[in-house]
């Protein structure tokens, strides 16, 4: 593949590929690309931890990375995504990747520039490297996605985990089952109170509460959304043995999750994290190769 | 050399064995430089093309390339340009790649610092890479600069592109007229309205239109620029075979330049950022060679 | 050692052989570490010195470094410090340098984490590698901390460098006084005036006016400071012999210090800044060795 967009853009044995090439890096440790490939980070929003797993995906694999500042880039004075794009293009850069606030703005890269675009995350899209990620910690723990159980819980409308993930899993045989505020579904069908589901899941899926994007109007106070839709203590008790708790990260302690369920046994929120670096690799490789 | 401030300090046989140093690392490829060396890009303005070409000439070369964040660092306490480079001087940084909004800052630095400073702009004055540059491209397409004609449209009076050309391209015989609103000249003598030179001019330059710098007062519309100075497709289809439009970027479509021309066949735009990192490349080369 | 968190932690024998160490690196050269290391500097506050003396000290020793800015990471969607701590363990970062407003954020990380932490400052307390790089330069002028004697100048209550330096001075056999307006001395016992001391001081180590910390209030012009506490010609005339000026920086021109003595015969003040590189080569070196 030239591009990494959508996860919805992969076929199964691609998604299975990655995962396998992901776990080979896991495995036996990092390799450096032959040849000398050029890339930068183009991020138009805030972040931590895709950044920085990019960021070191990209020095396992030997690339030269060129710093991106947004807020100190021509786009200040104006320049489209499209016009920084062609000047990255025409000084040599190989592969893009690019988080942006806009939705599917890949879709006026992608067919006019010889650039590899990785999205990085757009708006309320997409995030496939995250996709990756928690499909690799979950066939890492079960081993399979048949009939594994996945309850994703949270604010499913803007989460661009919830689309991506909701698209992956079901495609390689989980069932799903989505559960938020009646008026956070978006136009996934969801539960709105916990139920019994929380017997029959493998994974607990939580997203975080996005403060910035409906800080008002809500409804809730951190603590009412504890109660209500987070997992707490209580309802961590009732998880069925080997179930495993997931977030994407930045969590809100206390809020979509009890503070000491984050580094619990049952928690694999920073292992997701650490795997998020292979599966990086896996897909930086993919596109580079894919180039020539 | 030991520094680059200004096209200027350059005799007429050293241009010309940057272009063709410039040249040689387009055709032959790029190589590090043997010896390990350190720089750092220090911009007290937003920049992506020239930044970021800078780095990929770095990296090309093989450099050591420090991150400077201006709005980061001890200039925000107050320090002063002149201790901020000793600073990096005492630490041990070989070049500095400066761009500051203050026009010839580097009068403070030079034959006080041991570090050698290329600059990359400097207020509306000089911006020696990008006239190099556009030397480069203009050799590139016509073998020689005896009795090319250059047609420099725009902001001329704050643009640090429109004084190094006027100075770098007399020199090398080439025949430079000025085209902008009469009250935009500065000190250059201009023709105040199209006529009939772009019939007879082998290369059309476009300026970008400086909202950041005169935003009001200036009387255009981005519309009524573009009818009376840009460069529309009604005027394109006057020049002549073999002609070629440049602009240093970043453009504002449909206000210097007509959208559509942008890509063209005739535009050289991104030729001319490709040919940046091989020029940054030689001027790099240049000034650490010239420390030893 | 795992982590430098406090000059405090370290032994005598601890800071004589990072003094040591430091003088390899910078008598025979600089020489990259065995195996891949990669680090980050998380810096919370403006920094140049601090900053680029560690990147250059970890480029020197070949480490991987992964870019951090914190004023577009997940910190100002109220990440907290320990969560973007773990974050980065669990990508594979091995050592962090961290400069924090807060005093002792460290002791959330310590103890918590598998990652080395080395303190690039934290608020008004601990800066250990600046401590460190004083005592390198007074060491490398005198020999020597035997009978040594140091007069501290400034904003005492709110200097690290203070803090660290009164500690680790006086634990290597130097004979330290303080001076600064009487009610900056914080828990310190100070002169509040000049006296003869100047006469008898090996070395005179100025701090900073942190204009940034108490701008109102003090009751200072910068005039009225420098005539009062500076260290004006008239008083460095009265230097003994030998003895020099040493400030960490940035400094104050004609605040704390007369402009004509920063780049005197008798400062330090640029030599402290090189030698900073090499007391952070050797810090960095001991803790990631101190991992295995």
């Amino acid at each position: 593949m030239k591009h990494l967009v959508s996860i919805k853009q992969l076929k199964e044995e691609e998604i299975l590929a990655l995962l396998e090439r992901a776990d080979m890096f896991k495995r036996y440790g990092v390799k450096e690309l032959p040849g000398k490939y050029t890339v930068s980070n183009l991020f138009f929003e805030p972040s931590t931890r895709t950044k920085m797993s990019f960021e070191m995906a990209e020095r396992n694999l030997g690339l030269n990375v060129l710093p991106f500042e947004s807020a100190f880039s021509s786009s200040i004075k104006g320049e489209t995504l499209y016009d920084t794009v062609k000047t990255l293009e025409s000084i040599g850069v190989d592969a893009l990747i690019i988080r942006h606030p806009e939705d599917g703005y890949y879709e006026q890269l992608v067919g006019r520039t010889t650039v590899s675009i990785v999205n990085g995350g757009d708006g309320a899209g997409q995030h496939p490297t995250q996709s990756l990620l928690d499909l690799f910690t979950i066939k890492e723990e079960f081993g399979t996605f048949k009939d594994v159980n996945v309850l994703i819980v949270g604010d499913i409308a803007h989460s661009r985990v919830a689309r991506s993930n909701a698209d992956a899993l079901k495609k390689l045989g989980a069932n799903v089952t989505f559960l938020c505020p009646a008026n956070w579904a978006g136009e996934f069908e969801s539960l709105n109170e916990w139920g019994n589901e929380i017997e029959s899941s493998d994974v607990v899926m939580l997203l975080r509460v996005q403060h910035e994007r409906h800080t008002t109007g809500a409804g809730f106070t951190k603590e009412s959304y504890h109660e209500q839709f987070g997992l707490t203590e209580e309802r961590a008790k009732r998880m069925k043995k080997g179930a495993i708790i997931m977030h994407p990260g930045p969590f809100n302690r206390g809020v979509e999750i009890a503070d000491c369920l984050i580094e619990s046994s049952c928690s694999r929120i920073f292992k997701q994290m650490e795997n998020g670096v292979y599966i990086r690799m896996a897909v930086l490789e993919a596109v580079l190769k894919g180039r020539n």
